[in-house]
């Protein structure tokens, strides 16, 4: 049989974030400061982020080295296995060749922590002793649990509450790394009270959580807040995956013809695409990246592009992307980690000028997805990444159809451990 | 920094299992029949097990070929990687350096699916059409599970009832693959019946479940039964888990002093430690392997070196093995797959022999230790799994007492992603 997992040695992780910005057609349009709608003054940000991480928000240089301290953390998961999908390709009958990245080997179980590390390690160095954030589905919140319990920094975790209830031991993975979790809306926040009051059913939602997040970290000393996904320097983290996947598929002599990723803030997506993207935009290559999310939270395929707020209650800079309004609360599907309002400006910006494209999919059709795949490659995916798996078994059946010997790779940005209370509602006839 | 994983191209996956039958300086005393107590006839296992599992646990050939089918599924996760422990080196401020070997990396969590793909495969080969088993936490259900999805064979999986109740999600993982489980002591045997109507509120134990799992095998058309541990041949299939071990010890030119393995039933600490063992043997080397057991299921530390029966129902041939009684029912711990009141022969006569040393220890320390590891490795061990870093851990420390660089090895056999209702309980202050 030939190769089923295609590894890389610690020597050949990349040293270097890639930094779309300096590359792109025409320049990424400036967030706004939410009080004047003017091109923020980067000072205006350090109230709620690390100087550093402003800094590479920002930047126009197009690599940025990986300090030795993150490639240390790094070590113990990266290179992350790209595997071969021999079974999938067998029981699809495709000429296809599946391809596809395994993030869950990290040990918060999917891609975040590659910024999670570098989030932590920053605010450290800069004499941060407490970071706030909002989780969906709780990867980010595992994530970023598990960085500050390297970098010793006090974690708060406002988890939306439908995933909260949801997914149990995921806060009890992210209390194992000592990280703080109460489900959002919480009365720990001016905000939170305000929206428990006016709605005290609301299964909330990432926007909610991240106001939150926002007002916890503006209203105590030495506290910083992080993102996990959306903006530039969290999409820049993750840019390691895509960088290894080309060594990898250099491995076996593959370049892809379609490069696959779920989306909810779209950093998996870029950051398994955006290295391919580079190559087209340099016009070596010309491969297909798809942004996959759920029909339930349709940002890319039916939100306006245009400015919004990245928050609920307006707290934070305007962004220009994809939105269905920041006050959109998406129905509680259990692909948490797509829930939300917006999509990262650099995947919005990319779609809107046609170099990236998007589908949607049903909730029970990825389902069904998620259990063919573990039936045949044995991985459980998160429900976020069975997105992904959807889009490129449609892509293996239609190149079964054309007879193509097309490439597809795609990310398997998460497992699904922590989501089995969702398979149990599968498998009862529950899921809705 | 030094190299902190140390992995091994698919191509280096060991291509035959070591069979220590063929070494020991004495024979190992043979398997009686129930009835007889003579030493049984291979053909008399015919009704409960595949004739190839009969030959492999009678063999006494030094080395078995592994089939391509069992490599082809092997590679989905072998050669599993092998980690230096640097961050918890650190914080124990030890001269020793830890290397542990992760079998967590399976799609089911452990080093089951090692035997669990070898007995599907034998059995499929064969004819048989439904494998039944015992499950303990759940580690070797699922892996059943997983493995006879992929050689489309029925399982049915007796699971401790302490345990189905402990890990609600070890059900839905075993499910997700298509195995059927029942919480044991069940009305689906006679012996599991009598069980209930004697004891209703028994925890269950491995030695109930045995006998239920054997009970259905005979009742039952093209049904076999499967062990996930104990046998010689269970034990023969985890020796790619000590053979890789060695030749990713060689890459860094190191050679373990001390090899750990926690112990239920023995197959992961054989796994690990058989082949050091050899070395031992032949005088070239002079490791020393240790057996880590619970202090409430204490079978090498406080049992006696006895013929046994392996099940409670005493249906199963007599072992000559360290035993707590076959009728022993050990308190519900949550390290579920330690709860065995009997042992591997192979293990037990190495530790009668004096080749092999076995300590014990309390579920609280365990799990101290389960959590200092996963806030300085980052990865959440099994409860089992746990027992072997306690173990190294001490030894650890004793080397900074002494100051001797020592070369520590253990076997992280497993995650702990189904545990953390456990891990919640310790956090809680309810372990017992």
């Amino acid at each position: 049989m030939e190769q089923t997992k295609i590894i890389l040695d610690e020597n050949e992780m990349p040293k270097k974030w890639y930094n779309i910005l300096a590359d792109l057609p025409s320049p990424i349009d400036p967030p706004l400061d939410p009080r004047t709608w003017q091109p923020i003054n980067p000072e205006a940000l350090e109230p709620i982020f690390a100087k550093e991480l402003i800094r590479q928000e920002m930047s126009s240089e197009r690599y940025i080295d990986i300090p030795e301290e993150i490639l240390d953390v790094y070590r113990l998961w990266r290179p992350s296995p790209l595997f071969r999908a021999h079974q999938l390709e067998k029981v699809l009958k495709t000429p296809a060749k599946i391809y596809y990245k395994y993030e869950g080997v990290s040990p918060a179980g999917s891609h975040k922590t590659n910024t999670s590390i570098a989030q932590a390690y920053y605010n450290m160095k800069e004499g941060t002793e407490r970071l706030t954030t909002e989780t969906g589905a709780g990867q980010w919140g595992s994530a970023l649990s598990l960085a500050c319990n390297y970098f010793e920094l006090d974690c708060k975790v406002y988890m939306v509450r439908s995933s909260y209830y949801q997914k149990p031991y995921r806060k009890s993975l992210m209390t194992l790394w000592g990280g703080n979790v109460v489900p959002s809306p919480s009365s720990d926040t001016a905000f939170g009270r305000k929206i428990l009051q006016e709605q005290p059913d609301t299964p909330g939602s990432l926007g909610i959580a991240i106001s939150e997040a926002v007002e916890d970290a503006i209203a105590h000393e030495n506290t910083k807040y992080t993102l996990g996904s959306v903006l530039n320097h969290v999409v820049l983290h993750q840019t390691v995956i895509g960088a290894e996947c080309k060594k990898q598929l250099e491995q076996v002599e593959e370049y892809p013809d379609v490069v696959i990723g779920c989306c909810g803030g779209g950093s998996n997506l870029g950051g398994i695409g955006l290295e391919f993207i580079k190559d087209r935009l340099e016009g070596k290559h010309n491969a297909r990246v798809v942004a996959v999310e759920p029909s339930a939270c349709p940002t890319l395929t039916r939100g306006e592009y245009r400015y919004d707020f990245g928050d609920t209650a307006e707290m934070t800079p305007l962004l220009k992307m994809y939105t269905l309004g920041h006050d959109h609360v998406p129905p509680a599907i259990h692909a948490g980690g797509l829930r939300y309002h917006g999509d990262s400006p650099i995947i919005s910006k990319l779609c809107a000028e046609g170099l990236m494209e998007a589908v949607s999919y049903d909730q029970k059709e990825v389902f069904d997805t998620a259990v063919q795949f573990a039936r045949t490659e044995g991985i459980v995916p998160a429900p976020e990444s069975a997105h992904a798996i959807r889009c490129a078994i449609d892509e293996a059946l239609a190149a079964r159809q054309t007879g193509e010997e097309k490439v597809l790779l795609f990310n398997l940005s998460g497992h699904g451990h922590f989501d089995m209370a969702s398979y149990d509602k599968y498998f009862s006839g529950e899921l809705d």
